[in-house]
């Protein structure tokens, strides 16, 4: 399935833990992931050329139809890798109806997007380019012309594919490379779960207890990346006239109406505000959701039962929450774009 | 110089400790802000009407040219009211030179912007909406003119300012109100100093006396808004070939080239990217950059001298302000504005 090798390396800095080998490329992972859960498709092994180009390509708004829209329009390194409206603003000012999810951390997950309609991060990347609301090119290959156009383009397409040949398999391969060097560990909790007891204050601790316990947050929030990538439904956004259906609408499965995919996390700090309708505008208005076990909607499949946290709790819980704040990768746009 | 009362009061919540008493309004400062410290001008004193109008107004984007830039598009709630790029994007997708400032705890100044050429929101509020490359407006008539074009305001004006007359200074005032309401404090720094000793993880506590002592943080990031409301140069952005002169373009003060504002270093970790320029990517580069002694340039009126911090102590010094990130008000846009 995956053509990427495994290193467990111990290495001279302790901010980096485990090594994902792919093709020739090496990737340090920050501490707290694990290489063995990454994947690349045995078609895309990562490369260094293929990870340059694909930044390029990331940063470059001649992607979109009026050229003001990038990937990173949406995906904002700087708000960790998401955007801090509830839905983003596309060509001539558009809005969709989910908030943008973030980049980090999806070399972890094969299916992309809230609804996981992307088999990959090669498919998903293909999905903004030609949304009417996003980045709103006319075709697929309105994009590949656009980037002939560019000269300076063919010569980085040659070191990273062999040949000067621009596809559209190409462009979201670049970009799904780059993608998957976008990665975050190394925060507190990571530090405290490797030893250093000094990295978490006593509140996070305890927060972390509640986590794993009472408010059972790991039923869909799993191992290291936080993430089951699995997709539930928990009421949100499902109270108005035309609610979104989530899941429901790619799998036609009854108990996936109104599902969304669980996201990491990490650096969720970072990433106000929150849920697939960016309806919460706080970590700790997230945790409140969940504690008075959140909306009450005729399409809930799953009662949410209250958690019963105390004030106190939901303290613990939300400094447990930003001790997820890692070190992050891929954060500076490139100096300069092909001309 | 305020007409703003001071009462110190102990509440049931620990979230909040002071109250500012402004005209008939009163004011919950959470946990760690001083009442004391508050400015608000005699001519302006607060009102629930007048905020609840300039939260309108903040949120508006008619008060730009082509109606696509607010207050808020560039002062972003979700990200610590400032932009996550470097700079800001304005009508027609223009860039300023520098870094959108943060709207958090800026009740606690006189002097605004960067180099502190307005000498009070009021007057701050009144550059972007004529700005050429922000707001756009010609003139500060045109602005009241468009919103005399929208019925809904008239009576919002007259309950905040007992008529339906509308002005420029009338629109700043509310503005400037909504503004001083947007605070931050009871961040775990501000609970562990209030006696909670779980608040702080031991790095956080290691980072705090660093901060105090060997990295001198304290010379410009003073008091319980971590600023001195004073301006300095680091050098930051003066080696390419038209520097930034910052202060010095408003007082001409040879000692003020390259010289900016201390900004309060509350909810910083939601505020990347940092410097006037925003040429810092995280807290981590920040406090390398001053570790190293800043960026030797021509320009610098003062050596900063290298911290001489070890990679443990960055750690300890990323891990306090990270701990500044608080509970903060006035997130939330409006549900409608007026038509």
């Amino acid at each position: 399935m995956t053509r990427a090798l495994l290193l467990v390396a111990v290495l001279a800095t302790p901010a980096f833990a485990e090594t994902l080998r792919s093709g020739s490329f090496t990737l340090e992972l920050p501490l707290g992931l694990q290489a063995g859960a990454a994947y690349v498709p045995d078609q895309n092994p990562l490369s260094a050329d293929k990870i340059a180009l694909g930044r390029l390509l990331y940063f470059d708004p001649r992607l979109s139809k009026d050229g003001t829209i990038s990937c990173a329009s949406c995906h904002i390194p700087f708000h960790g890798f998401t955007d801090p409206h509830p839905t983003s603003e596309g060509v001539g000012h558009q809005h969709g109806t989910r908030n943008s999810p973030t980049v980090i951390n999806r070399l972890f997950a094969k299916e992309q997007f809230w609804d996981g309609r992307a088999a990959d991060l090669e498919d998903q990347a293909k999905g903004p380019m030609v949304n009417p609301v996003e980045m709103a090119m006319p075709s697929h290959d309105a994009v590949v012309q656009r980037l002939r156009g560019i000269a300076g383009y063919a010569p980085l397409f040659k070191k990273a594919f062999g040949t000067e040949e621009i596809t559209i398999d190409r462009v979201t391969q670049a970009i799904a490379s780059f993608e998957r060097t976008v990665v975050s560990g190394n925060s507190p909790y990571d530090r405290y779960q490797a030893g250093d007891k000094d990295a978490l204050s006593p509140a996070a601790v305890r927060g972390a207890a509640l986590f794993d316990g009472k408010a059972n947050c790991r039923t869909c929030h799993t191992g290291f990346n936080f993430t089951d990538e699995s997709y539930h439904n928990l009421g949100v956004g499902m109270t108005g006239p035309k609610p979104d259906l989530g899941r429901y609408e790619i799998t036609k499965v009854d108990s996936d109406r109104g599902a969304f995919k669980t996201p990491t996390l990490r650096d969720v700090a970072l990433t106000a505000p929150y849920m697939h309708d960016g309806s919460e505008a706080t970590l700790r208005e997230v945790v409140e959701f969940y504690n008075r076990g959140g909306n009450k909607n005729p399409w809930l499949s799953k009662e949410i039962k209250p958690l019963g946290l105390s004030p106190r709790e939901v303290d613990d819980l939300v400094a447990f929450l930003e001790s997820l704040t890692g070190d992050v990768t891929g954060l500076e746009p490139p100096p300069a774009l092909p001309k």
